[in-house]
């Protein structure tokens, strides 16, 4: 194992949809800000193998990695201090995937939450088969994900909640392939799970979510920024009347951004009774104006994917060296390794 | 697809065992002579990535791996016309199990027979876990084998009628991409059952297997190999009764060497009551001058693995170069490709 002493954080970035507000508060800024601590080397990847099991329109897989990969890199990214990949550069992930298979139980994957979840739907809606719609690929992703963790000896995995069980199942998976091949081929992976992990709120008030389109995409244009900020959700009080800033998704968006003080100023302007009217507009210039050159920044990324590419590269080179020990270390344990 | 007009014939090696007569005799002795066809590309693979399924013998797996390889290139596998490799030198391999992974309904795999032999087995065993033992890979890996096949586009797969299934498997897999990716990916491959396939009998007069520890090596020594002969299992009849060539495992034996008019010649031995001591020493010279020359050629080889990996290595280019054209069109099928 071609092993730092730095801690090891890896994060993988599901690769169907548009970077929207709720990705940016929940997920990439805590991670781009984690990323810039000098005690870790972080891993960040395109999980664009995992896209499969649930997309098969080609064109949004494709264009939902480079709008991924653009938003990391006008965030401020910094690539050269973490390892930043495409997964499927990774070719030696789907091999060690296989190795994995080989001594993963089957009732482990019997008991994960996703395939349960689709089992459940199916017995609800009356279907014969518990499987239907089930895919190989939904049911044994679970330990691709162990081969993308377990691949670069990752200590530390930032996950929300539902995912916990999967780092267990690395854990079960590392640990068993460690006592079969007599060796401490993998290290133990840890979830890291945030309990603070802001969960933004969408235009209609529920939870921000692609899957319910009240998502508020992170680079619009300035107009449609401003549309969108308009069309927050909010209640009937009229200005002048007090308003509460804890239940209101306008205010969340905005101390998202904010600084401690200004959002406090901000919660004197709701009790003061500042108008929706006032209030979107104010929203709007504030988030705005700390988009406004990642925007430039991401607009002049997506019109170069050249450059992304190269980057992406660049990474996969990194993490490839890795892999490359790694996967000769592993072949040689369970018996594929070459002759001479 | 860089595919030549001739019909592709591949054909897998499971490497767990050492090779026997049995071996060659059912599988090893068609294949040879049938990759000499001019009509016909064939692909003969060392199916390492499958031992692991079963062994988790490093030693064993290595080894027989180098067995299997100086067996079929002692006994003269032409390897300028076959394209023969190993099937851990294709790392797309397993990169394409994954995208057939996500097209593939688990409903499939809980029909396949090997997952469900072991699950009635728990069953008969009153374990509480039908799946007790079963790992992602004994449940995955016909979607193993239909990568394999699809891989290389091959038109014809030679099986045992156990393995018409997995073909089948492969068909509907290639069809489900094909369908879901709008193109002619995949060619659908066609399971050839030779019904005549001879199964030679072991020492005891069951079916010579590993399993039942009733085989006779391929190339065991000269000693051995007459030792493992006078082994095996005749009846009571003295010299001078007429005996029964049909249900005797040492005329099979020796027929399957013999030349037709050889196997008459013996029969007529066995009418006459030629006595089992002389029959077993007409069959050992018989069948030890057939093995001499191959059995040099084998023992050369063992002590030459440099020779044996350079060869893997030049076929396995060969089928990367194959093997590269293939994924890169479909990863772009399925929205992998690179950005530029």
């Amino acid at each position: 194992m071609s092993q730092t002493a730095k801690t090891r954080v890896l994060t993988g970035i599901t690769t169907t949809g548009t970077p929207h507000l709720g990705n940016y508060v929940g997920a990439i800024k805590p991670a781009i800000e984690a990323s810039q601590d000098p005690n870790v080397q972080s891993f960040y990847f395109l999980a664009d193998y995992h896209a499969l099991i649930k997309c098969q329109d080609p064109k949004r897989v494709q264009e939902s990695r480079l709008e991924i990969a653009a938003t990391w890199l006008a965030l401020g990214l910094d690539t050269d201090n973490a390892i930043f990949y495409r997964q499927s550069d990774i070719i030696e992930i789907p091999e060690l995937m296989w190795m994995l298979s080989c001594v993963c139980a089957k009732g482990l994957m019997n008991r994960a939450h996703a395939y349960k979840a689709a089992v459940a739907e199916n017995e609800e809606a009356g279907n014969q088969d518990p499987d239907k719609g089930v895919t190989m690929g939904l049911f044994g992703y679970p330990v691709l994900m162990a081969a993308d963790i377990l691949m670069f000896n990752a200590n530390k995995v930032p996950v929300g909640r539902d995912q916990i069980q999967h780092i267990e199942m690395a854990r079960d998976m590392a640990g068993r392939f460690n006592h079969l091949f007599k060796g401490q081929y993998f290290v133990q992976p840890e979830a890291v799970v945030d309990e603070k992990v802001e969960v933004l709120k969408g235009l209609d008030g529920r939870k921000m979510s692609k899957s319910y389109n009240n998502t508020i995409p992170l680079f619009v244009s300035e107009k449609k920024l401003q549309k969108l900020v308009r069309k927050i959700k909010t209640n009937s009080l009229e200005p002048g009347e007090p308003k509460d800033p804890d239940t209101c998704t306008l205010f969340q968006i905005f101390s998202a951004f904010a600084s401690e003080s200004e959002a406090l100023a901000m919660r004197q302007q709701y009790a003061e009774g500042i108008g929706w009217g006032e209030a979107k507009d104010r929203v709007f210039e504030y988030v705005n104006a700390h988009l406004s050159a990642p925007r430039e920044r991401y607009n002049a990324l997506m019109e170069d994917p050249a450059h992304i590419e190269a980057v992406l590269q660049k990474g996969a080179e990194r993490a490839r060296e890795e892999a490359a020990v790694t996967m000769d270390r592993l072949r040689a344990a369970v018996g594929l390794g070459r002759f001479v």
